[in-house]
């Protein structure tokens, strides 16, 4: 059994050799080309130090702020300084939400422990108390089944404290972040249908911290707009365990967040053609804008400078791509997306061809995987092209979620690609005054660099 | 053809579910019990609030100091605490270097930038320089090839400064370290055997910064010991390139450093007798001694932590091993290694049979693979439960290094095993100040935790 077996397994093993002898041929070119590129970005790469400016002379820049329309500056300075084809700003209409001055929390009139300052920030995009702020009972929630079964009668004129943590036990956090936002994007919503003030949610943290996160909260049409804030997964643990013995403890915020009317923003876009189909376009990005309360180091400087890194290895490295690369940094991921949508727009009005967009907006963290929206077609081809990023920690090439800026080209036939770093630590700084600059390794910083531009350089040969 | 070939591989897929249907059965209830501890560590784990106690309350912890026997009574008392079935200390004498007062260093009689300051720090076991230090000039050599060539009549009367970087190009920083790290250890008494009177070391580092790393330097037989110290990898660059046009200028540096007498310490154990073969012992361990410079937060606070806390699962999940499962904090890793040689001579001693021995001591990072000495039958046996791992980020059990502790046991026919987390970020830290409990991921502790405790588990119920 074993020699026939053995026999059967060689015959297959030659065939199979001398059918892919060609590919096998170019992988090899195809490697080298691939190690030069991360040699290059490991030893040369600029993307750190981009970022440490990025994050320390400029930091967070919410949409519509003077931060953010200097990092439109900085991105198409640097960008203009490197030579490429055709530097440019795109304009969009964004949204311009201001946090307005210092957020207030209270526990009040509790019989255990009297009065006790809790520190809160407001949620992105909600609407301010103003002075005097809001004073109601508090009822915890887990989920809007939860609220919807305590009825407008007990909802009526509360605070509804959303707090469902984000499952620990999930391996990959952004699934156990999918299983806890709806609180923050829809619980406001949600609650006001009831006749509810205001609402708290619990921080979308993997830890049990002091940390605050934001994030945007989405208002539906027709229902009243009333505030939200973030409480630290600590104090959510505190103040629920408070609830279960001092049920009539009651809670006051101050917020004075407001939205003011829509502002000039810009798209800041970067492209090095294509030398044989110019027409054909590849995205390579990142968003521009971040939250307000750290400096936007993991979400999502770190994709934008390697997005600009990428087309600057193409250029030190003298690579001549057969389609075009573009770096886009988007405006407006955090609360509104109008820098995706834009984009998107105005390339369905050009006509132009995006065969792939690939986004870097899961934190700059040691390299993973790549995910794609792709048919099982695509990706296939796509797999082919995997033992090339195995000697850099990329261990696979499978169907998952491209990114959100991206995600509004997906109907103009574009294979959407997100570059998969690790993400254990991504949910510790998301959202937060802890998503700083030091926080970000330059060398996982680089090596997604690296990921990126060598998935964009097999695209850019081959097609899709 | 293809029907054919779908025939036959219908045919050999069902003879091998046959085959392998009670492994597979076996498998599934392996997979829900690995399951059930990564819930457990990831939700209710100690490993990093016993770390918080190691690094902030205890910090530094070289053999000998009083640091190091507060970690040895702290990590008693831990698992004293947690009802093991044992828990002992085990004597061993160490080693007692102390860095004594501040180093101070200084470029002199600079053409072009006269005195500047540079901060040193000496490396572990050098003799110091006493009051007045020394000062020579400097010849800068790459390795040891190019020292020797220089010969005697040049080398003899200066300081040698070693300027070999790690390779940045490699993805394994392991491996770049150990493409540099001859410098450090051998690189005092390579040069004294030429005549030189200190060496300056480039800090064994990923990055180019201001962090200086110790480590220990090896002085050979009846050379004379002559002093060394460490620079960053920023001064390195600067003075290299100084040296380039400014080849007069000469080092001060003036260390305080010294040996004392050996000193009496502990290796601290803890078990959990097998059930069924309580003779064969399963190890898992990391070191408790650190150098003095940081907290020993990745080196290897985190090993130590993590090796408890696989105990700590078994307790709390009361899963019964069939055979023993050790956790070994030892002691003197770092400037000596006597704890693992100690620890294996009583193992001889006693007549123990230690079928596997696994270690922690390449950070508290996200998991990565498993790496063995093992034999290829044994290997293949452990290979055949990689899938388990899968799901948590382990995508390989191969051929690899264990770790230095266990390295001792090697010829006991244990099997060794290293946990290995991912390589990025552990030479930003390594035998620094920066090595501190802020850079440990709660996360990333607490999967190495559940990696360890799955594999401990899987060796106490089939063996090797």
């Amino acid at each position: 059994m074993k020699n026939k077996y053995t026999y059967l397994c060689l015959c297959f093993s030659f065939v199979f050799s001398f059918l892919s002898s060609n590919n096998i041929f170019a992988q090899d070119n195809d490697a080298l080309l691939i190690r030069q590129i991360y040699d290059e970005t490991l030893t040369k790469g600029q993307a750190y130090s981009q970022l440490e400016y990025l994050c320390k002379k400029i930091g967070g820049r919410l949409s519509g702020s003077p931060a953010a329309a200097a990092a439109v500056e900085f991105t198409r300075y640097v960008m203009d300084s490197m030579k490429l084809d055709n530097v440019y700003l795109q304009p969009v209409m964004v949204p311009h939400w201001v946090r307005g001055q210092k957020e207030v929390g209270k526990i009040l009139n509790s019989r255990k422990i009297g009065s006790k300052d809790i520190e809160v920030c407001a949620l992105g995009n909600s609407v301010g108390t103003g002075k005097g702020g809001i004073t109601a009972n508090l009822l915890e929630v887990k989920n809007f089944d939860e609220l919807k079964a305590l009825g407008k009668e007990k909802v009526e004129g509360k605070i509804i404290f959303f707090n469902r943590p984000m499952d620990a036990t999930k391996f990959n956090t952004f699934e156990a972040y999918g299983g806890a936002a709806n609180q923050r994007g829809s619980g406001a919503s949600e609650a006001a249908k009831l006749g509810a003030i205001g609402v708290i949610v619990r921080s979308l943290a993997s830890n049990i911290d002091d940390i605050l996160h934001t994030g945007s909260t989405n208002y539906q049409l027709n229902v009243p707009k009333i505030p939200a804030v973030a409480i630290s997964t600590k104090n959510a643990e505190f103040l629920s365990s408070l609830l279960k013995s001092d049920s009539t403890v009651s809670f006051y915020f101050e917020t004075h967040c407001q939205m003011l009317p829509d502002i000039l923003s810009y798209n800041v876009i970067g492209e090095i053609k294509g030398s044989e189909k110019p027409e054909e376009i590849i995205v390579v990005g990142g968003h521009l804008d971040s939250w307000d309360l750290g400096e936007g180091a993991h979400d999502d400087g770190t994709g934008c400078m390697q997005s600009i890194e990428v087309l600057r290895i193409f250029k030190a490295l003298n690579i001549k791509p057969k389609r075009t690369i573009r770096a886009v940094m988007y405006m407006n991921e955090e609360n509104g997306l109008r820098g995706g949508l834009e984009y998107a727009k105005v390339a369905l009005e050009k006509k132009e061809k995006h065969i792939a967009a690939m986004e870097s907006d899961r934190g700059g963290f040691t390299p993973r995987e790549f995910t794609t929206e792709a048919d099982e077609k695509t990706l296939k081809k796509m797999q082919k092209w995997a033992t090339l990023f195995e000697p850099y920690g990329i261990s696979a090439i499978k169907q998952g979620g491209g990114g959100a800026d991206i995600s509004p080209l997906k109907n103009q036939n574009t294979v959407l690609i997100g570059y998969v770093p690790d993400s254990q630590r991504y949910f510790d700084v998301h959202h937060t005054s802890a998503d700083t600059f030091d926080k970000v390794s330059p060398r996982e910083l680089a090596l997604g660099a690296g990921a990126m531009a060598a998935l964009a350089y097999l695209i850019a040969q081959y097609g899709l």
